[in-house]
């Protein structure tokens, strides 16, 4: 994908598609968006159905589902219960769960760096049920799916790729369903901790914060793999890269704007290698509050994915439901 | 194992003995026992050869290892180098490695329970090196051994058993040996904190302060499992237990000796019913300053394993090896 | 107080008045006692008003509401929200809280030890609002009254007492009400995790699991100390101090009975030295779920003193209060 | 300081001095700088010693030494001993301490955030001997100070402001000497945790990732203050403000140069506000491995304070000079 190697990454599709749409001012076929709109919440949702749309997109076949509000940023318990509501829905329309499935969660991500700490807290929030069925009574037992979850380490902790303890775990526990949560680099700071994306692709090498080297997806690990996941992140070559793509397209800097538009891809590369200096390894730019919204956000993804799972079920009581 | 009802639970196979040698004051054919002594340091080999002597110590036949110090009660940097290095020339004993093998170290226990946190702590500083192995010059490779870590968490926690998570991960990593670190309940209250016991037995069902349901064994898991245990709690019954051995045995109480000779089990079940309901669940008796004294014998624990698999590496300079 | 060495120590005033009717067997002048009860929560209101009860209870003069329920120790989230308005009430009823007064919460405990970190853990969930509070419109501030919350750690970990930060912090912040969290130890096991404590008389030398070396008191700090506590373990020596009471009273026992009554406190103390040893410290007992319950019962207790201190505000919206 | 607006935001000295000679290419009277150098490591001490040189620099008068390590980034236990021993000598140059001292450590900066925990990560490595003084023999008590530490946490958290709590603190305690260590901003990437500053100015407003507020200095708190802080962020705007200056100074980019050399100060806001919008906060930009990076920095830095404080003592072992 030399083509797009000026592009600013992001792990979602909503963004790539815009930015396809900036390069080539006219719908791309295979690619279908649709958008519902209300004061709060945008949700758009994103199928790319064909291999050539996956090549202009740089993302894999498949539906991805972005619920986005900017209020994210500020506390606000009852925009989290909305939007926890809107992902439990989107999630359901994205893949039809049978009801005696066994679910297993997976949080990706550093629990000790706070951007990259999504996966392991939401994960925390996850309602595990699959140790608690046996003890259900029978009437019961239709309304709870058996849920499990772990947040497996990154590769530097365990010395083991994440896909080698998911592929393990999954042989032995056998679920009909992988959801695995992670942190996601975005192309605008606006969406960073404002958007959750749903995707029924899985998770690819290369995507998250940590760059996965291999994948989670369904033709890896032999079920169907919901990916889940929020930017937390830009990458600091997306800021250098916007500063230039400002200075070349505000009108404000008309003046400049005629020996500026000629800047070549191979000049980019060279200005953002001086000012980015590879020494300290992949820089991150995270808001200073990321700890609390990171929280906020974690409450919304695990409880939306609670909500999915368990529609019929008080969760906090659940062990009324046990004799 | 009915007629044992009413001793102390024990995870040590020492504290096992030193029981049945007071039930039977003779020694037991198939229970053989080595003491090493110094000023500071105690170390107990006792192996366990027969089914019989299985049966009469409550243990599995094989080879047990205690290293005791209650110096370790105190912050003392010098012996706990010591009996760092005594666990890593103990374990060297108790297993004969490869030096090419690759070896999967499971902190077993609940990291958000403090005397339950020993596996997780022990864990996080193990030398993790599997995934350098392959970026370290080939000259310098016969020095490393291929190691990986994790502390899968508990039931409650992720609604698996930790034995279905040990497994799927050993049959994708297939290591040659796994290290399972644990801890433990002794029978009486000067072992905690202050012993290391390594078994070449694996860990079975019911031992550990949370009371695994399924064993970690070479016979489960197909490959020789090291358990790596420090007893961090008595039961809450031992103290009830020793309460009355108390009133029974020593001579200042003769005057009420001859009454309670006579109490039987039965009667002191119902006594322990009464002083410890067991609405709370298991009780557990640990010392105010559990926090301290397991993060010192933690170090303890991941020193003498990080010297006893890679004993010509400096780690903290690992990087160095790196190309 | 000499003559009360054998009672089993507890925090809690409820418990100290159940031993001294057991030992006295009539009302003792001085102590009222007051019970409120349904079928979930007992609500016990003990006030201690002259010296003489003050030395028979061997607890300070004051009020002391416990508010128990034997529900608290399984998640249930219906008895949580009724528990926690049953402290917001009974605190309420014990000060009189002026509508613009600042108020410093302080968490006492150490953080690292599951069952010592009531306080800690309750203070993350209190609602601090001090600093909003200039950002209020005028016409709300009336509702919101300035809370500030800190947890100063233990001796071990700062090298200073409790009482010196709390004190410096009260000199400088100049609250009109200290509310003082700590984590208890009951007299028996089952008040562990199910009661909660509200005391005007602040926090003494002695109490709680750390045994404060200096108080938190009206007299030392100068501004009224509301002390809110649960007890989260019982000591060693209560487990051996029952099993001996429980020989000596339950019938089952009469053949043992006659020759036991007349154990002197003298032999009941070297018998349970004999027992617990001192080596490793003060021993504490508590449930192995501690984890759990501690997260549980720190809801309520944050909870409880949130709805107390705000009355009128939907905390989690508080934003939409700011201009 | 309207004239400095464009300059990148640092709290290191030695920036502050590069920029400044940027500027005004020539050497500014009462900044007086020295450079000492090995293969690893760069020690720049600055002083600044009038009112003019105050002003432009930007930093308030006083000394500031920095410890430069770029090998810093990778794990590397010799070369941390090595800046630990640096560090120790130079606090020991800019402060003479008395033996009997009592000295207070401060660790400011939100423990929840990652780049921010570098104060509470070293706070927690200080060894704290106030509480054992009275404890040790008299014929050794020479050796040790009173060393006291605490982790006051943030505005945000406490609703105090970290200048209320350490002044009370210090209003109890009465140390001689505030060490405050601090997570500060760099205006260069590649000083991000590989430069440790110690500075006797104390820490001033605005300074600091959380930009503080209030200053802790010797005007404020009536004793000493030294302020040891390392960088762990860059702010978002350095990096679109590096980029327009690559753009106009790197000579690949002359033909861009012409029209690019006029844009004046004022167009440089406008652009870099349209690439950071302000909706998110303050925007940080952190290697992602910052949670290693700051874990070894915060050695070095607690090393370094320990080593100072207590030249003669072998701290491990302390407990070996209490009676």
């Amino acid at each position: 994908m030399e083509q797009y190697d000026m592009t600013p990454r992001t792990d979602l599709a909503v963004e790539a598609r815009e930015m396809l749409t900036r390069r080539v001012k006219e719908d791309v076929p295979g690619v279908r968006v649709e958008t519902l709109k209300d004061e709060e919440l945008t949700i758009t949702r994103v199928e790319i159905s064909t291999p050539e749309a996956e090549r202009m997109m740089g993302k894999e076949r498949g539906k991805y589902v972005t619920i986005e509000s900017p209020g994210m940023r500020y506390k606000n318990a009852l925009l989290e219960e909305k939007m926890m509501h809107a992902v439990a829905q989107e999630f359901g329309q994205i893949i039809d769960l049978p009801r005696h499935s066994t679910i297993l969660v997976v949080g990706l991500g550093n629990w000790n760096v706070t951007p990259d700490a999504l996966g392991p807290r939401a994960v925390k929030k996850v309602v595990v049920t699959r140790h608690l069925k046996s003890m259900i009574s029978p009437e019961l037992q239709d309304g709870v799916r058996a849920v499990c979850a772990i947040s497996p380490g990154v590769l530097g902790i365990t010395g083991m790729e994440t896909a080698e303890i998911v592929h393990g775990i999954v042989s032995q526990v056998q679920p009909s369903l992988v959801i695995a949560i992670d942190a996601l680099a975005a192309a605008s700071t606006h969406r960073v901790v404002t958007t959750v994306q749903i995707a029924n692709t899985g998770i690819h090498p290369g995507s998250g914060i940590g760059s996965k080297r291999f994948g989670l997806t369904q033709k890896s690990l032999g079920v169907p793999v919901i990916a889940v996941g929020v930017p937390t992140v830009v990458h600091a070559s997306t800021i250098a890269m916007d500063t230039l793509d400002t200075l070349q397209k505000y009108s404000p800097f008309s003046k400049y704007f005629k020996s500026l538009q000629n800047i070549s891809d191979v000049d980019r590369r060279t200005i953002i290698n001086q000012v980015l200096p590879e020494t300290l390894g992949d820089l991150m730019v995270t808001p200073k509050e990321v700890d609390r919204m990171i929280d906020d956000v974690a409450d919304v993804v695990a409880g939306g994915i609670n909500q999915a799972l368990h529609p019929n079920i008080d969760y906090e009581n659940i062990h009324m439901y046990l004799h």
